[in-house]
Formats: C-alpha cells, structure tokens, sequence
C-alpha cells in the first residue's frame, strides 16, 4: 500500500474514533447536538488527531486506545475553534469545506451554542477518560497540556490578536505570534499528548513540542503559499482571499521565495526532531505530505 | 456579627479567590485578558463558588484551600455563559448589573473570544489543581462533575431548549428540563464538587446533588416571582421582562400562589437533606436567604 492509500485508511479510522465519541443525536436538547454532531462530521483533514496517534507510536506507545478519547477532544476543540470563527462578528463564512457553516444551517445562536458545547464536550471526554484511566498522571498531564495549548495563551490568544489586527498593520513580531498560538499551539498538543501517553521523559516533550511548532507554523506559511499559487479547485477554498482581505501573510511580509525556502527548512527540522526520537516512517511522510500538500 | 454581614465578608474573600486565579492583563493578547478580567470582575453574587465552599464545610473538609480553584473556576463557566448569553445572536442585552455587558464594551467579537477563553481557563485552573492534587481521584471526580454538568446534559443543554423555544408555547415538562438544566446543573455542581473534594462518600454526594436541584429550581421560580412582584430597584434589573417578552414561567404555568408554595417547599426539602448530612447553620442560613431573597 502507498503513502496516499495508508493515510486515507489512516484518517478513515480517525473519523470513526471521533464520531464514535460524539453524543447520541436524542432528547430536549438534539438540535444542540445534530449543530455539534454536524460541525464534527462536516469533514476535515483530521491534522492534529493523527499526529498525536502516529508520535504515540513513534514513542513505543503500547496500547493505542488510551490516546483515542484525546484525539477526539482535540479535533472538537479545533472544531469549535472553526464554528465560532465562522459567525457573522469573526470571519462570517458561509461556507467551510463546501457545506454550510454551522451557524447558516442551524442559526446564529447554535453556531455560538454548539461551539461552546462542543468546546465542554471535549473536557467532558478527557475528564471521562483521565478518570478512567490506569495511569491517572500520565493521563492528567495530557488533559493540562491540551487545555493549556487551547487557550488564552494558545489557540484563544492567537485568535484574538489576529481578529484585533485585522485591517491593521502587522510586524513580523505579530504574524509570529499569530502563527505560534493561533496554529502552531494545537499541533504542539497533538505531539505532546501523544509522546506524554507513551510514556515520553519530559526533555522528548519538549522536543515533541519543538517538532510541533515547527509543522504548525510551517503548515500556516504553507497556507499563505498556497492562498496565492494554488487554483480554487485545488485549494477547497476561494483563493486570493489574503490579498483581497488586504490580509498580511508570510508571503506579503517576507516574499514567496524566502517562505518556500523556510517551509522546507522547518519541515527539515521537524523531521530530525523526529527521526531523532524514534521510528515512524509514516509520521516523516506525513510531515512532508502536510508542507508539500496542493490543498 | 449577623448573617448578613457574615455573608458580606465571605463574599469579600470569594471574590478575592475569583480575582486572585484570573490570568494577568499583559502580552499580545492584552485586549482578551482585559475583557475576560471585566466580565469576571464585573460582580455577581458568586452563588456557586460560596455554596461550594460551605458544602465542603457541611461535609467536615479539613483544607478548605483546595476548593478553591474549582470555586473560580464554576464561576468563571457561570460567566461565560452570561457574556454569550447576552450577546445580539443571544439576548442582545447591552447591560448586565448595571454595568456594559463584555460585547459592548469590547465588540461582539471579543464578546464570542472572551467567552470561550473563560471557559477554556475554567478548565486549565482545574488540570493544574487536579495536576498538583494530593488526591487525584478526587480531584478528577471533581473536574469531570463539573464539566458534565456544564455541559450538552447539563447547563448548554438547558440554555438551548430555553433559546429553541423562545416565542413557542413551553410546556410543563420542558420548563423543567430548561430549570434543571439551565440553572440547576451548575448548583448540583457547586454541592456535589464540594461534597466529593471534603471526602464524602457517594450516598452523600447524591444528596447533595438532590439538594442542589433543589436550590436551584427553587432559585429560578423565585427570579420568575421577583420579575412580577420586586421593582426595578429592589431586583437591580428590569422587571415584568417575562411578560414583555411573552415568556412561560413558573408562574404563568402555575399561578403565583403555588409558585411562592413550591418556593417554600423546595428550600424546607433542601434544609432537611443538608441537616441531614451535616452541620452547618450558614448554609442553611444561606439557602433561605436565597430563596426569600428580594433581589
């Protein structure tokens, strides 16, 4: 089996992990959770759940089914992140991945209210899970990281610097920032929680964590690129959005050929990180894949 | 010193515990910090947190510190709810006691931010209590109570029911759903975090919730009294708001007379569980107070 017919099983198994722990579409309550179950199912490329999996391996991770509870939270948590953005007072899409965003189906109110359930739901499954757990510390530390990595000095303070800047001038000090909270902080979770789970000493967690930045940051450059050398059909998304949002970006800032060179050089990096800490040929390909993608 | 000024003095110190775990105001995301410390700080009579502590105390809790984190961070889900409660898609209140509500201050946007990045904090305050716990089990008990009881089963659940049928004729049955869910939940909460972190057994625990229930709902008809019989500056909040707004409340479905009667009858069950269990006047004290309240 290739590369691209590994990660398609690869990612069909993770689709089914995440659906698997969604709430049952019942009670008063359901159109709360057919808005939180279709935010989840409307597709994704599943970036962070399979890096947390495939770096548990990579750090001789024995039982696969302690990262899935956490591979979930996270992608709801990434999921949530995305609803909440798509609202009329963010980014106001109307459509993500070619279907309706959550709060154009279902109203304004359970785009907020789906986005704050979603968001709680993922500590209600990592609660569940550290509860549950063997080796409760291991367990807990990973719950830590991934609410830290969330929140207001990650995902969350990322976000709002970036809504703040928006239509203003951005140094490189800023877009950095940006970058690194905004994108880079859940793709260090996805890392640290699966070194932390394997059982990873915590000077591979900062490694892990290293690693993570680097694919994080080097996937939003990417994206930058792609916004303007890509077509609309490839990319999945309208392109020239940067340029027409008068958006500044890696490239307006630093020139397309300086940010093709530092994606390749950060995925380098990272993949010595990698190559450093373990065995996963899949995972080296996947980080490539990730920086050399066309979408 | 009397009930009253007893009551002032450990609201003092609550708020102090509520302030004292807030995030520092600085950093690129200054503007997040700083919405986030408003709505906090703009006031409340921080319900949960003190019925938490005084549970704990109920129940022989030798180290009253260690509730601590988990009484900021109920009240600090409590108030996300409220800063999205109130925004346009929402309620679209501009104030909220007597002050702006986050949105207007800081925009909508940062109304969405701030709200998620306090619920995402509530969460981080409670791994890195659960991280540093003596007792980790129950200090997970805790956390995973909590967030279930935020959650789609619990306070979102509700707060959606009470938004899908809003203008739409609301029965008994769903009314009581969107009471114990809505401002139940997070009271169960508070009494049962603060059984199970002094130690108690989960006899008690489920009494506790009972109790809790029972406070709560009780807490919500009286707000349905108080919106008909208090003024304007007795109940700090416009009243007859349910009547403008064509809501069903307690009292429209009931009548006042058994409404005040449940009122009684709910908080005499609540005093006769926490007797039950334990020793502590305050809180029987404070539950009256709740319940008899005129604001």
């Amino acid at each position: 089996m290739g590369f691209n017919e590994e990660l398609t099983d690869r990612v069909n198994k993770i689709n089914n992990i995440i659906i698997d722990n969604l709430p049952a579409v019942q009670g008063k309550q359901k159109l709360l959770l057919e808005a939180i179950n279709y935010s989840v199912q409307v597709g994704g490329k599943r970036v962070r759940p399979i890096l947390m999996l495939e770096t548990y391996k990579l750090c001789n991770g024995q039982n696969e089914r302690e990262v899935y509870p956490y591979m979930a939270a996270l992608e709801y948590i990434h999921t949530y992140s995305l609803v909440h953005d798509d609202l009329p007072a963010m980014d106001n899409d109307d459509y993500r991945r070619g279907s309706l965003t959550t709060h154009k189906k279902f109203g304004e109110d359970f785009g907020i209210l789906a986005g704050d359930g979603l968001l709680n739901y993922a500590y209600e499954v990592m609660m569940d899970a550290i509860l549950h757990s063997k080796d409760m510390e291991k367990n807990v530390k990973t719950g830590s990281i991934i609410a830290q990595k969330a929140g207001i000095y990650g995902m969350v303070g990322g976000q709002s610097v970036d809504v703040l800047l928006t239509d203003k001038p951005v140094g490189q000090n800023d877009l950095e920032f940006i970058f690194n909270c905004k994108t880079g902080a859940l793709i260090e979770a996805a890392f640290m929680a699966g070194g932390v789970l394997a059982g990873a000493n915590d000077d591979t967690v900062k490694q892990l964590e290293k690693a993570g930045n680097l694919v994080g940051v080097a996937f939003q450059i990417k994206d930058d690129i792609l916004d303007i050398t890509s077509t609309k059909e490839q990319f999945g998304k309208p392109v020239f959005s940067d340029e027409r949002n008068k958006k500044t970006t890696y490239v307006t800032l630093y020139g397309m050929e300086k940010a093709n060179e530092d994606v390749i050089k950060m995925s380098k990096k990272a993949e010595d990180i990698v190559k450093n800490i373990g065995d996963n040929i899949f995972l080296v390909e996947l980080i490539n894949k990730l920086i050399n993608r066309i979408n």
